[in-house]
């Protein structure tokens, strides 16, 4: 099988930390011949933190990444166009395949290479592409993250790159997902490079609490994945670097990705910020605004430009969460059209506010201090279409 | 406004039980002039049971049919067109005064009067209308509940109806439904009406047993309504039918009703069948069979005839049901596709059972007692389209 390079693009993001370089390829697992094959190589041990996927049925590469949790890595391969995920034996024998090739080409034993897949399910992962790719990306590995970021895609139409500084450090991150993505996870694949030296507790809690405000808040199609999974790689090379600023620095890359990967929704045309304020706590508000993002009614309403606030309403009352209708208020863009229970109108100037490619839902529940946002996408035909198909 | 009078076809259904008559009508909420108003009214007071939406923002109609539970009624109004939910005070008053026109074209206590409603959320019940069609209602009820079936349609495409005998009593039921139908539900409005005399308690035990195993039993779109009621009445006339031929009865109406709503799904094309057996008890085995229910990617895969297992067994995954792959086996129609946690091919068989109107996804989660049918249907870019246009 053919192993092309993919194409390079510059982007204007600051280079990988010293000691750390990438690359992207396309192996041949996807047909199509569009770059599927990535690595993030380490010239020493990087400690590491992960958040993975709560999903029953996670991917053979979920499960072997997180035995892994604790030690330090020299490398991380991941291809897209496979999730390898309810591939049984055969699935785990393929990711301790690739990670032993990658090993042999990077010269450090396989339980140092973390292994992430993405794309359908139920298939075992090929190895003869992968085991042609590494040598290449191996022999070739440059300091910016788009030929990884690129590699990773599936149905993405662009590749989702995001970097802050915290301190002297530098945090650069890349992540992919377009659907089969939902509350309760830890989310799709996100991967974020620092040199920042944090403590290894340090970094595991940092990365939950970013992701949780962050991936954790973002629902596009209600569907958990098997393969979701975020990592946080540290060569600890530059000291001095507060903890308090670190996780700020984190969870902006974090949220900055993680509305990349709202606006790059299979089948999307807005994004739709879905805001509950006033529950009794920042979970019952998530719960009430992610029953929102859920709805396949509301979702089509809000692509058809409707702002049909009784879908709204419908969804956050089939929860568990308890709702008092006379403390309930819904309003668009601004614009209120349910007032403590009752209907004010407004539908014709709300539906101008729905007429972008972007807005925000606002949902008072209650006087309680809880909030949250939560970022959505609307449900298309495009999204219908895409997926009667199959193959993602 | 003016009121006409609906179509009544013939549908080979038993007539009503003797005292008991119904009718339906368009009088006017409708704008396109369809048939929007039923009654059913009985010549003497009626026991009846009832079972209702578990959402927050249950309707205004539906909080008056729970405050009067337990006492006999004469009438039941019912309009389409007007869900008359989330209406605040307003909605209160529509409905008290609905029940008064009811009571003084029949000449009963307005508290006798039960009354629903379906259609769009948050717009008051208009009273005009309501007031000028229930005097020729009343003034020309029949034994045919096909006019009453037609005129609770909303985006339905066929009028809805069933029967069963229970010894020498006839159960006859109608029902409406075609989206925002989903799990944790007391599902969306049908009527049963019986002559069998049954102890007002097992009426509902009998009524809430039969819900369980049929309305909540189904799943369009995972989205639960704010109307959503099941009635059973008892003119009590027809002595001497045990509880349990009633039970069964009353389950087999229930169930053949349940079965129409998802074939009449809105934007649907197949009834797809999700079974679930080997489950710890029956209430896991729902939650998973429902969770493959309200899977927008694997319904898109259902939709283009796709045999996509994978997105069966990552929405099973995503419960809170503990699941062990290597417990777990899917198959459609009868074709394994993954067995005990490994994929078996047969895609290409699959894919030609899927191909027909109705198929059936087996899942086998373990050993356990616990065994489920939800009846669902697929989701179509046709779905999107007619709720993307709001209104319903």
């Amino acid at each position: 099988m053919a192993v092309s390079e993919t194409r390079i693009e510059t982007n204007g993001l600051p280079r990988l930390p010293h000691g750390v370089r990438a690359a992207g390829t396309a192996c041949g697992i996807k047909s199509d011949g569009a770059p599927d094959l990535g690595l993030i190589a380490f010239d020493s041990p990087a400690q590491w933190a992960g958040v993975f996927t709560t999903n029953a049925a996670a991917a053979a590469p979920v499960r072997w990444c997180k035995q892994l949790l604790g030690a330090p890595v020299q490398a991380l391969v991941v291809n897209s166009g496979n999730a390898n995920a309810c591939t049984g034996r055969d699935g785990e024998r393929a990711v301790e395949a690739a990670a032993r090739c990658a090993a042999s080409a990077l010269g450090c034993d396989p339980r140092a290479v973390l292994v992430a897949s993405t794309g359908p399910i139920g298939v075992t992962l090929p190895l003869a592409p992968i085991a042609a790719g590494i040598p290449q990306l191996a022999a070739r590995p440059g300091t910016d993250l788009t030929p990884f970021a690129t590699a990773i895609m599936t149905t993405d139409t662009v590749a989702k790159l995001a970097s802050a500084s915290a301190g002297e450090a530098v945090l650069v991150g890349a992540a992919k997902g377009a659907a089969m993505l939902a509350p309760n996870m830890a989310t799709m694949l996100a991967f974020v490079v620092t040199d920042a030296a944090i403590d290894s507790g340090v970094m595991q809690s940092a990365l939950s609490e970013a992701v949780a405000n962050s991936f954790n808040r973002i629902s596009l199609d209600a569907c958990e994945s098997t393969n979701d999974s975020v990592f946080l790689f540290s060569t600890g090379r530059t000291k001095d670097v507060s903890a308090g600023v670190f996780g700020k620095a984190l969870a902006e890359v974090c949220s900055e990705l993680a509305e990349m990967i709202v606006r790059d929704a299979e089948g999307g045309s807005k994004l739709v910020r879905i805001k509950v304020r006033g529950a009794s706590d920042d979970d019952a508000a998530a719960v009430l605004a992610k029953a929102v993002a859920a709805s396949s009614l509301w979702r089509a309403a809000a692509g058809g430009g409707d702002p049909n606030w009784g879908r709204v309403v419908a969804a956050m009352g089939s929860t568990d969460v308890e709702l008092d209708l006379k403390e309930l208020s819904v309003g668009i863009g601004g614009v209120p059209l349910y007032l403590y229970g009752a209907p004010c109108g407004n539908e014709a100037r709300a539906a101008v506010e729905m007429a972008g490619d972007e807005f925000i839902v606002e949902c008072t529940v209650g006087r309680g201090p809880g909030c949250v946002e939560v970022l959505s996408a609307d449900l298309t035909s495009a999204y219908v279409e895409l997926n009667a198909r199959g193959s993602t």
